[in-house]
C-alpha cells in the first residue's frame, strides 16, 4: 500500500499530472470523504497529493519541502482521527499545505499568501480544521494541553493531537509545555515529526544524542518507538495505537523533508522555502539579476567585513543561518557563528554572557521572532548595559507571510528600554555604517531593517561609525516636515517631490535613531515648519511617531501636556515611596509640576 | 567534618550567637581567605554562616529559606573553585545571601534591599563575584555558556560554574541553553541544585519522574549522580570531581530549602520570603492588623467569587500560587487552578488553548515576569482574539526588589497590541469590577495592579462589569487636569488638594483604561483646562502619557503632528505594496496626508 510514496520516487505520470483525469484527490472535499476510502487507496492519494504539492510549489513557490515530508502523516492523521471533531493542531504551519488540501482548500492554494487567498500558515478564521493558529515555532503543545484540558472538562469525546517538529521542539516553550503535560497527564497525543531539520539542519544536544526516548520519558511522557513516516502501513498502525492510548503519549515519526521530489530531497535546507521552479530540472525562476541586493545580504557582507577587522565580533542565529544571511558569514568565519536553535531567549542571554567577557555578539533575529526575547533584552542585556547588537531583519510589514511575521512592534518595545540604542537605516549604505557604529561602540544596540531589496544606492568602501542620536535633513522646505524612519524615508522623499508639484514645500528628515532621538533637530524643524508628518512601517501606537510627539510636547504646545512617570533609566532597589518621589509621581511632586505648568503660562 | 550542618540541627550557641567572639566567619573577608582554611574548619563556617543568615532573616526578613539550603554548597563552591577567577554564576539570586556574605558583603547585608544597601539579587556592579546579574529565573545556563565560550576563545585558564535550581530549570530558556550546551560542548560545569521547590513545590513531569539523569543525558550532557548537599565531605569530593571534568558536566546536588532552621524546614514554601521573625518561636512580626488588604488578596477574593458564579473561569499561575493569591483560590476551587512552573510562555499559550475552547482563563503573573510572554500575548492570544485575562500583579515600582522586578514596561508593550484591552484600577473596588468586566466580556484583557496594600476603600457587594474604555472624572477644576492611571490616581487626588491650597483649581481624571483610551473625555478636558499632567507608575517613554498625547495630537495642536504608520489592527497577508498603501505610508498617501495638513490650516 505504501507504494511509491514510501520510496519517494514518484512516477512521472503523478509528477507531471499526466493522469489527472482519474485522480481520487478530486473527490476528497474534506477528511470525512477521505475516511470513506479503503486503506488501499491511500498510497495513491499520497502520490497525488505530493504531485499536486510539487505542481503548486513550481508555480507559486513558498514553504514546500516541509509539506512534502508530511504527506503520509497528514493523510494518516485525518484518516485515523475524526477531524475536526478530534482536534488536530500543527506547529508553525510550514508543513500544513497538504492539510489545507485535504480540508477543502485545494483550489484556493493557488493564491496562497495573496491577500485574497489563504494564509501560508494556520488561521482559525480560515477553517474549522485550523484548530489553533500558528506561524511562530513551538506553540502547538501548549495550545494542545489547553485544548485537551478544556475538552476533558466538558467530558467531550474528542481526541486532541498535536504535530511538533524536531526543530520546533528546540523552542523553550515546547519544553515548558511537555513538562507541564507530564505532570498534568492530560489526554493529549503528541506526534514528534523528526526530519532532522529546522529550516537548517536541527541543532542541539537532543538532536545530536538521538535520545528522544530518554527526553520524553524524563518528562513523564509515554513514548512509542519511531516509525517511518513514509511507510503508510506502519504509520497507520502506529497512529491507531496512538489513538487508542489514554494518557499523554508521544509518537516519534521519522520523515524526510522534501520527500518525493529529488532536488528537494538532495537539498532540503535550500528547498525549505523556494521561488517558483521548473519541475523537471529543479531550476529556480529567479528575478532580474540586476536587482539591488537584499537588505539581508548587505547586512551579512558588512558584518563579515567588520569581523575581518575586529576579532571580538561573533554572530548568533536562532536556527535561521540562511534567512539572516549568516550562512555567508559562516563560510568566512566558521568558528565565529553560533546557531542556537529556535531559541531566541537563550540566544539573547547567551549573547549577554559573551558580551560580559568583552566580545561583540551580533544577534541576527527577525523582528517578529525577537519578541520572544523581550524580557532577556531588558533583564540580561540592557539592565547590565552589555554591548549586545541586535540585527532585526524582516522589520515592518513583510507581505505574504502576514500578521504572525510582521515586525511592527519592535520600535515600540525597544525604545522603552533604558541604555539601548535603537536605529533603522534608510538604505543599505546607512545599514553598514550603523552596524559599524554598533560594533565599535560599547552599548546595547538594535538595528531594524526590512525584508526584500534595498534601495540600491552605492556602498561606501568602508563601514564607519555614525554619530549616535543624530538625524539627517535630506531636503529643506517650509510648509511641512516629513520625518521618516528606515525604509519609509524613500517614500517620504518621493512624497516631497509629489508635494512640490502641488506647490507645497516639504522638509524631509531621516531620523535614523528612534532612541536617542535627535530632539534638537526635531524642535528646530517643528519651529520652522509647524506641521509634521511622521512616517514608520510600524504600529502607530507607541511607535516612532509617538517618540517624536513625546519630544515635541515638552517644547511646544497648544494644549500643554506634561507626562510624569519613570524616566529613561533602570530604578534601583529601595523604598517605593522614595522611588515614587524620584520619579516625580507622588502627590507633592505632581502638585509642583502642575503649579509650574500653570504659573509658567507656557500655554499657547 | 560535615557535623551539625549535615543534620540541620544547629547548636543553640550557633543559633543565638552566644559564642560570637570566637567566630571564624569574622576572618573571612573574601573566598581566598576561606580557601586558606583547612577543610576541617568548613563545618564550623557552615554553622556560623547559617546562624548569621537566621539572625539576618529574623531582623530584616527577605528571601531566606533558599539561602539556608545552599550554605554548604556556597562554601564548597568557593572553596573548590578559584573565584572570582573561576566564574561562579547563580540563578535568580534568592539563594545567594551566603554567597554575598563570603564575598565581602557581610556587614552590608543588614541594609539589604534598602537604597543604600546591597541588592536582594545579584548585580555585576555590586561585586566582581556577581559575575552575571539575576532576578528572573532560568538565565544562568545561557549566561554561563556565553561566558564559557568567551573564556575558551581567549584561552584563559578559568573555569565556569553555574548553579541552577530545579525550579528555575522549569523555565524554557534553561532547556534551550542546556540543549545548546549539549551540542556546543563548552567547558561549563552545571550544578543542579535540587530542593524539590520552586517558591512553591516544584511542578512538572521532570520533578515528578525523578529522571534527571535521563533528562540531562538526552541533551548530550555528562551527568554525575546526586550528592547530599548538606554532607560537606561528600559535597567537596563531588565538586572536586566536577572541577576535574573537561566538557560540559552536570552535578546533581540535593538540598533542603530552609535547612538548619526548624520552622523553615517544616514549611519551606511559607518561609521562601519572610517578614522579620522571632528566632526561638519562628513567630513572624506582622504589621498592624487594621491595615487595608493587599491588592493581591482583593484580586484573589474577587476571582474566587467570579469563579463561584461562572464555571468557565480557571486560573493559571507560573509557579507563584502564593505571590499571586491563587493559593487561596486553589483551596476553594482545587480543580480549577493550574501551576505550570516558571513557564510564562507556556502559561499564556496554554491559556489561549483553554480560551479557544470556551473557557475564561485568568493568567495571574507579575508584570515583570509577563515580559517573558510578550510574543505569546501577540501571536497566540491577541492575533486570534481569544478571551484570555491577564492579571499583572506587582505592576509599577516595587521597591526593595529593584529593577529586575519593577513592572514599568507593561502598559507600553501591551497597548501596542491590537484587540487587547488594557486597564488599571485606582483602588480595590475598581479592581474587582475590572475583573468582572474581563470575565464577562469576550476579549483579551489585561489588568495591572501594584504590590502592597490597596487604598482601603469599601468594596461593593458584587463585582460587576464597567463600560470598557470609559474614564471617570473624580474632581472638576479649570486650571489644570491631572490625568492619572491606577495607583497614581490617589496621589493625583491629594495633589489636587495641595493645588487648591495654592489657589489652583485642578480636574482629576481616573483614566482606568489605557486601551481603549477615553479619547472623547480627554479631548473635552483638554479643551477646557488647556494644561494636562499625565501620571503613571510606568516608563514615560511609550507609556500611558504617550497614549494621551497620541490622542490629543490628532485633535489639537500648536505644532500639528500627524503620525502615519500601521493602525491598531493585525495586517493580513498580501503584497507589501498593498500593505503600505493600506497603512498610508507609501509616497502617494504621505503626500496626500501632508497636503491635507497644509491645506486644512488647522495650525494654531
Amino acid at each position: 500500500m505504501a507504494g511509491s510514496s514510501a520510496t519517494g520516487a514518484l512516477s512521472r505520470s503523478a509528477l507531471f499530472g499526466e493522469a489527472m483525469k482519474t485522480r481520487i484527490l478530486e473527490t476528497i472535499g474534506d477528511p470525512a470523504s477521505l475516511r470513506r476510502l479503503p486503506p488501499g487507496d491511500l498510497g495513491r492519494i499520497a502520490d497525488e497529493l505530493r504531485a499536486e504539492l510539487i505542481q503548486l510549489g513550481s508555480k507559486v513557490g513558498g514553504h514546500f519541502a516541509a509539506s512534502l515530508g508530511t504527506v503520509e502523516l497528514t493523510i494518516g492523521l485525518h484518516y485515523v482521527f475524526d477531524t475536526p471533531r478530534d482536534r488536530l493542531i500543527w506547529d508553525v504551519g510550514h508543513q500544513a499545505y497538504g492539510h489545507k488540501m485535504l480540508t477543502g482548500r485545494r483550489k484556493e492554494l493557488a493564491r496562497i499568501k495573496q491577500s485574497d487567498g489563504p494564509s501560508g500558515f494556520l488561521r482559525r478564521c480560515e477553517s474549522p480544521h485550523d484548530v489553533f493558529g500558528a506561524g511562530h515555532a513551538g506553540t502547538s503543545v501548549s495550545a494542545g494541553v489547553g485544548i485537551a484540558e478544556a475538552v476533558q472538562r466538558r467530558g467531550e469525546d474528542s481526541r486532541v493531537v498535536v504535530v511538533i517538529g524536531d526543530g520546533a521542539a528546540t523552542a523553550g516553550m515546547s519544553f515548558e509545555a511537555l513538562n507541564h503535560l507530564g505532570q498534568l497527564r492530560s489526554p493529549l497525543r503528541v506526534v514528534f515529526n523528526d526530519n532532522g531539520m529546522s529550516i537548517a539542519p536541527s541543532v542541539g544536544g537532543l538532536a545530536r544524542s538521538q535520545k528522544a526516548r530518554s527526553y520524553f520519558e524524563s518528562l513523564g511522557l509515554d513514548y512509542a518507538d519511531s516509525v517511518d513516516g513514509h511507510d503508510l502501513d506502519a504509520l497507520l498502525k502506529a497512529l491507531r495505537e496512538l489513538r487508542a492510548r489514554e494518557g499523554p503519549a508521544v509518537l516519534h515519526v521519522k520523515t524526510r523533508k522534501g520527500c518525493g521530489y529529488a532536488p528537494a530531497e538532495r537539498d532540503p535546507f535550500g528547498w525549505h522555502a523556494t521561488a517558483p521552479f521548473e519541475i523537471g530540472s529543479g531550476a529556480r525562476k529567479h528575478g532580474p539579476t540586476d536587482a539591488p541586493p537584499s537588505w539581508t545580504s548587505v547586512f551579512a557582507h558588512a558584518l563579515e567585513r567588520l569581523a575581518d577587522r575586529d576579532p571580538r565580533v561573533v554572530a548568533i542565529t536562532a536556527a535561521m543561518p540562511d534567512g539572516t544571511g549568516l550562512d555567508r558569514f559562516a563560510r568566512k568565519h566558521p568558528s565565529r557563528i553560533y546557531d542556537v536553535g529556535i531559541a531566541e531567549q537563550h540566544a539573547v542571554t547567551f549573547a549577554a554572557g559573551l558580551a560580559a567577557e568583552g566580545l561583540r555578539p551580533v544577534c541576527a533575529i527577525y523582528s517578529a521572532f525577537l519578541q520572544r526575547a523581550f524580557d532577556q533584552i531588558v533583564h540580561d542585556v540592557a539592565l547590565q548595559n552589555l554591548p549586545v547588537i541586535f540585527a532585526l531583519d524582516r522589520a515592518g510589514l513583510v507581505g505574504g507571510d502576514g500578521p504572525t511575521h510582521h515586525g511592527v512592534f519592535d520600535l515600540g518595545y525597544l525604545r522603552m528600554i533604558p541604555n539601548l540604542v535603537v536605529a533603522a537605516p534608510r538604505d543599505e549604505n546607512e545599514l553598514q555604517h550603523l552596524l559599524a557604529t554598533a560594533v565599535e561602540g560599547d552599548r546595547p544596540f538594535a538595528i531594524r531593517f526590512p525584508r526584500g531589496a534595498a534601495p540600491g544606492v552605492a556602498l561606501d568602501p568602508d563601514p564607519k561609525p555614525l554619530p549616535i542620536g543624530r538625524a539627517e535633513v535630506l531636503r529643506s522646505g517650509d510648509d511641512v516636515a516629513l520625518v521618516a524612519i528606515g525604509k519609509t524615508v524613500s517614500a517620504a522623499r518621493v512624497a516631497a517631490e509629489l508635494l512640490e508639484e502641488r506647490g507645497i514645500s516639504a522638509t524631509v528628515v531621516d531620523a535614523r535613531f528612534v532612541k536617542p532621538l535627535d530632539g534638537e533637530l526635531l524642535a528646530r524643524i517643528a519651529g520652522h515648519c509647524r506641521r509634521i508628518v511622521t512616517i514608520e512601517d510600524h504600529a502607530v501606537q507607541g511607535g516612532f511617531g509617538s517618540a517624536v510627539l513625546e519630544r515635541l510636547a515638552t517644547h511646544l504646545g497648544g494644549v500643554l501636556v506634561q507626562r510624569l512617570g519613570v524616566g529613561d533609566e533602570f530604578v534601583t532597589h529601595g523604598e517605593v515611596g522614595d522611588q515614587w518621589r524620584a520619579a516625580g509621581i507622588d502627590a507633592d511632586s505632581i502638585a509642583q509640576s502642575a503649579a509650574s505648568l500653570v504659573a509658567g503660562g507656557r500655554q499657547v
